[in-house]
């Protein structure tokens, strides 16, 4: 821990804050007491998603609502869940470059996390990255994700509004809905709204709407066309993520969503702990050691489950826990 | 076990197999011990994967290729795994229509699984669904999925043989990359091949496949243009899953497939053994009284994590498991 300086991160230095999420991301000891350290001052900082199909112009519209918010006085931190996928090496390199031109003005924070290889684990660590950003002060945290996976997912989830980005193009909204996307939605932009088909796709998502579950006191999700690149329609966002945490805040869903979201945060928590030292614990040999009699079929897998999950019992009892 | 007759479903008998896929779908009372007894019947089938997005075709092609096999005299079963999303409702009322049509042939069963409200816990099923159908002595299975979730992933991954389909569309093969479709894909079908942009879609799959990782022992994807409603093609999809099979035999592959999923099977069952138990002898009690506490800021989620952890360890010990 003597690397990591608490009073500079709540100072908001962005060199101990930058420090301190390298910290939890590689799961470097004292990450979890560092956590909870800060874990009393954070609850303050407003959470947005913004996700959506790749080359939906998200990288862009984050950059237009970064200088919007900042012009408000508010202090923006991004996190970029970024695709690694061997094929295509993430966001184009113009995006990168103006990211890291705005990182550079103060009050903003910008920080890419990788996907590759941590499925599953990569949505807890984009969470503790943000107790960081909300412990330093960050007015705005927006969890900007690529993709369309169960990750990217998650990560929609863990924030306060959730905007879906389109592009007019056919079969985006198809994709959309297929992928669960539709159903996390507090409202839609369909950018590049200049192109043919902006107004079909609109009318599109406006009638798939017509088939969530609501009623009279349901918040109905804007659709709102964007060019984000000429800063067009970026206003009109922004307003709309401030009417809904506004709409959040006077219903008492906000408190809800933050303690329903918290519950499942600790459920990963002790699922990760049990499940590690249930197969650190001699699991894994057992099942290792086993398989082949399983493949034999001298036993079934549901006996052999039975041998590995009474032998962790058995460990717990030696160790005396 | 009364309802179930064990030689019924080793003699093929299409009520009883259904009737053994609802008790283990729906997780009655015995599901496990019928899946025990069956195990040593199973691993004659060989499991066929067919993914891809919506739209792409996989119904039709499923179709045709049942058709195709039955002709070779091998006996085929199809598990469907739908999308229940409210926004859609699954598969077009044509293709169902003629999938209820083939499967009254002999030798031919067809089921559909339902994804809504059993992520993560649906491919297990499918899985335990093909167990039965292996024992009933279907010669293939075929797994089709609709979607690109990680749950539709997951099942993919349970085939010898998986298929992914795709269509001409730009936009198409993007999205497959970003799902992680690419990675898991023994060969492409380009679906709907008389459309504009069949040959340009090939060309460029081919193109992203120089960037996986290979060797010269490596097995190279092959890209196949179809119109399966024309049953253009099919012909050469069938003979590809068959050479498939025939590299994976041959160079010992398949069995080395096959442990590496049956280790993953196991994992599964018995974290969700372990982690069901550890939430229902108090754990989510414990998890519901205190959130609010966590909310509070008076105790970090990491401490409550431990609580619960603990507290696990102390049913347990008072079990004395």
């Amino acid at each position: 821990m003597a690397t990591i300086d608490i009073k500079k991160i709540l100072n908001k230095d962005k060199r101990s804050v930058a420090r301190a999420i390298t910290h939890i991301e590689s799961g470097y000891d004292g990450a979890v007491e560092l956590l909870e350290e800060l874990h009393k001052f954070t609850g303050k900082a407003y959470k947005v998603g913004v996700t959506g199909p790749p080359g939906a112009g998200k990288s862009t519209l984050t950059l237009q609502l970064i200088k919007w918010f900042k012009k408000e006085g508010k202090s923006v931190a991004v996190i970029c869940v970024d695709p690694t996928s061997p094929f295509t090496g993430g966001a184009l390199l113009g995006d990168r470059v103006r990211m890291t031109e705005v990182s550079n003005l103060d009050g903003v924070f910008i920080r890419s996390m990788a996907t590759r290889g941590s499925l599953g684990g990569l949505s807890g660590k984009a969470v503790d990255a943000s107790d960081i950003l909300d412990a330093a002060g960050y007015d705005i945290i927006i969890y900007e994700t690529v993709g369309v996976g169960q990750s990217e997912l998650d990560i929609a989830k863990a924030a306060d509004t959730t905007i879906v980005v389109l592009v007019p193009e056919s079969g985006d909204t198809v994709q959309a809905m297929k992928a669960g996307l539709m159903e996390i939605a507090d409202f839609f932009v369909v950018n590049k709204g200049d192109r043919p088909g902006a107004e079909q796709a609109v009318a599109a998502i406006k009638t798939m709407l017509q088939f969530r579950e609501h009623d009279e006191h349901t918040w109905w999700p804007a659709v709102i066309k964007t060019s984000a690149h000429e800063n067009k329609g970026v206003d009109e966002v922004a307003r709309e993520i401030l009417r809904h945490k506004e709409h959040l805040e006077t219903t008492g869903k906000l408190a809800v969503r933050r303690k329903e979201r918290e519950k499942n945060r600790l459920e990963g928590i002790v699922e990760g702990a049990i499940l590690s030292e249930l197969w650190a614990s001699g699991g894994a040999e057992l099942l290792h050691g086993s398989i082949s009699e399983v493949m034999g079929k001298q036993i079934s897998p549901f006996r052999l489950a039975e041998k590995i999950v009474n032998s962790y019992r058995e460990f717990l009892k030696e160790k005396n826990f």
